[in-house]
Formats: structure tokens, C-alpha cells, sequence
């Protein structure tokens, strides 16, 4: 897979996204990941990307030429365009699946006060927002995008790790868990995990996701249930 | 304002906080941002902090004793100790508002097949989500959260940036915005936006913001008529 970041800041990429799960992927080449800087595409020496809103109002938005040029220099046939935007649909595990099975992906980050309307329109397939809350800009924003599609590319998780037994990879929030010592301040692991008996286990944990899910998020509950075909 | 991240990649922060809003918060000292590696508590030689967990499964978790061990080497009376879990209460411009206003913040970054539960219990104040996709670790989610509560901080925006317009900031997705040129691949700026009538102006915005909330975020809509008083 080809992601190619757009960004103010390409010094701060891959950053997180090199260590650990990301750091293998990129490594391995199991995806390729560039930066691209939207100050290439400024019109004039000084490097300008950024204008004031027609209308008035704080802050700068880019400018539509800066943008879309930039978007264009690397689109290839095909390749799926995410605009980083607080108003755009927000991510979720299966928007990413839906983004991991695409052979290149665009992940333009927006600036907080945003890019040209008409630029959005001309270039971008998808705004994408990772939650409902202000970012400084969108390069975390850009960073969580790239992170939850290569931890879903085939290979990219070791033998250790696992997708299926997240919280989310069933629709249920994860049980808790324990590790050693059995005993910790007074606190002993739940018995029925040192039994062995891996059904028991299994029908315990299952009763502490539902538990928890329907305690902590009613509206992933009430999902689950209706993907279950329950409700 | 200080803020601790406990994470095993120090060498990942401040990096994108390093830069823009956050970076210059940094350097003004209006924020303190340490690192502490949960390595540096291990109890072996070996710098072991992981292990698997009682009942079975995938993945390893981190050992109750290390990660109690890092919180309370840096809390303080009052501090408040986040965990970053995909089990938690999902983040929101309000939670991030109710973090801003703590003088200490512990922000400990999980490793994605969690820590043990005994651990949580025992010294964590609040589980926060970002949102309901799977990352490889909670370092972005760390980030994410550090980024919210940094630009919340008085003095942190500049004169040229504004939290109030911003999406969420009233309740509501931001309006689509326009700069120069006038007339972009022959797509013109809305002629309001040229007319010089504030008033005007500030009535179409307030207009397009409610038709895309109502259209693209229902869920959205719903709480700003309800928090507006008009449901």
C-alpha cells in the first residue's frame, strides 16, 4: 500500500508511526510512506499557503490553488483522497478496514481553521474527523488515519498480537485482564482465569464485555445488538 | 500547567507537540510536558514490563507493579492520572475543558492489549477513548489528548486564532469558508461573503453550520437543541 501525507510539518512524519507495529510495516514495505509539503505548491518566493476568509472571521485558511496542486502531484488513478477535518465523517474501525483495502491513500491534513471550500469539492473524496474535539492541526489527526489502516494491512500484526479480540473487533468493549502477580495490594485475579478451563473462561470473559459495553456505552450496545440481529 | 506522559517511546514526545500551537505553549512555559518510561520500573535486569495475561489469549499486558510503580513516582495531591484505553469515556471538547483546568495531568499511554485491571483500580482516575478504532498503542491517544488540553489553556491561541468559531465550539460544525482568488475553477465565492454586511454574513454562516450539522451529524444536531434548550 502507498500512503502519502500532506502537511505543513513533514518533519514530523512517520515520528510516531515508526516504532513499534507502523515502524515493522514501513520497514518490511508493506506500505510506503511519503510526505509531501504544501509549501512546495505556494505561488510566490515568500512561501505563502495561507489567506485570510473572504467574509472575515479569525484565522487563515489554505489557499485552493496550494492544495489542490499539491493533491494532484501525487494522485494516481484510483487513490482515495482523505481531507483530515473536524467536520468530516468520524473514523471508525470500519472506515479504516474501508481505507486499509484502497492501494493508495492521500491523507491531506487540514490546518484548524481549514482549506478553501471550493479546493474540498475539486480534490477530496473524503473529510474524515477522528472525534469530536479541537485539534491544533490535523497532522494527529493524520497520524491516527494512517496508524488504524496499517495495523488492518494483512502481515502487518505479529504472531503475538491479535485484531479480533479489540475492543471494537467484535463490536464489544474488551473484558478486563489480568497478569501476574495472582495477588497485587490485597487484590487477587479472579479464580475462574487460573482454572484451565478454557469454555468457562471464554463464557466469563464474553459476560464482562457485555457488561461493560452496556454500562459504558449504551450506543455501542445498542449497535452491537443491532448488527447481532437482535434488536 | 504540568503534564506527565508515561509511555515505553519518550523519544516519540513532544515531537508533533513539539510544533505550532502546542510547541509555543511549551517554550513560554505556560505548559511542562515530561516524559517517563514505564521501562524504567521494571523489576528485573532484563527491563521486563510486559507479561501475559492469567485465562489465555493473545497479547501481553503490562505488569501491575510497573505501571502503579511509574504513576507514583511523578503524582501529586490532586494531580489526575488519565489512562489512554478504547474501554473509556470517549474524548470531548467538554472532557478536554474539565482537563484543562487541573494544575497536574498524568497522561499514561496503554499499550493496546491493555494493562492489568488490579493496576487501574488501584491508581488510575479516568479511562479516556479518543474514538472507536483500534491503534497500534496509546501514544497518539496520548498526544491527541495532551494537543485538546494544551490549546485550551489561556494564553495558548494567538490573536489570529479563535477556539470560539471552531467546530464544537458552539455546538455546532464549522461553516464551509472561502479565499482568494474570487473565482477558482470557475466555481465563484458566494456573493454574501463580498457584500461587506457583517450581519449578513454572520446569518448565512449561522445557516450553513446548522443545515451541515443537521445533515451530515444528526447525532450532533440532536445535543445542540437539546443543550440550546429548544428540545
Amino acid at each position: 500500500m502507498r500512503i502519502d501525507i500532506l502537511t505543513l510539518f513533514p518533519e514530523m512524519f512517520p515520528g510516531p508511526l515508526g516504532s513499534s507495529i507502523d515502524g515493522r510495516a514501513l520497514r518490511s514495505g508493506l506500505v510506503e510512506l511519503n510526505t509531501v509539503n504544501y509549501r512546495d505548491f505556494a505561488g510566490d518566493e515568500r512561501g505563502t499557503v495561507d489567506e485570510r476568509p473572504y467574509g472575515g472571521g479569525p484565522g487563515m485558511l489554505m489557499l485552493p490553488e496550494v492544495f489542490t496542486a499539491a493533491v494532484e502531484k501525487v494522485k494516481t488513478p484510483g487513490a482515495v483522497v482523505v481531507l483530515t477535518s473536524p467536520r468530516g465523517e468520524v473514523l471508525s474501525q470500519a472506515l479504516a478496514a474501508e481505507l486499509a483495502s484502497c492501494g493508495h491513500l492521500i491523507i491531506a491534513a487540514g490546518h484548524y481553521e481549514g482549506v478553501d471550500e471550493r479546493a474540498v469539492e475539486e480534490v477530496v473524496d473524503r473529510e474524515v474527523s477522528i472525534g469530536d474535539y479541537v485539534l491544533s492541526n490535523g497532522n494527529l489527526a493524520a497520524m491516527v488515519i494512517a496508524d488504524t489502516v496499517i495495523r488492518l494491512l494483512p502481515g502487518a500484526l505479529g504472531d503475538s498480537e491479535s485484531a479480533e479480540q479489540d475492543s471494537f473487533g467484535d463490536g464489544l468493549l474488551e473484558f478486563p485482564q489480568y497478569t501476574r502477580p495472582p495477588v497485587f495490594r490485597g487484590r487477587a485475579v479472579p479464580e475462574i482465569l487460573l482454572s484451565g478451563d478454557h469454555g468457562k473462561i471464554r463464557e466469563y470473559r464474553r459476560g464482562l464485555s457485555e457488561a461493560l459495553t452496556r454500562e459504558r456505552r449504551p450506543d455501542v450496545w445498542e449497535k452491537f445488538l443491532t448488527n447481532e440481529g437482535i434488536k
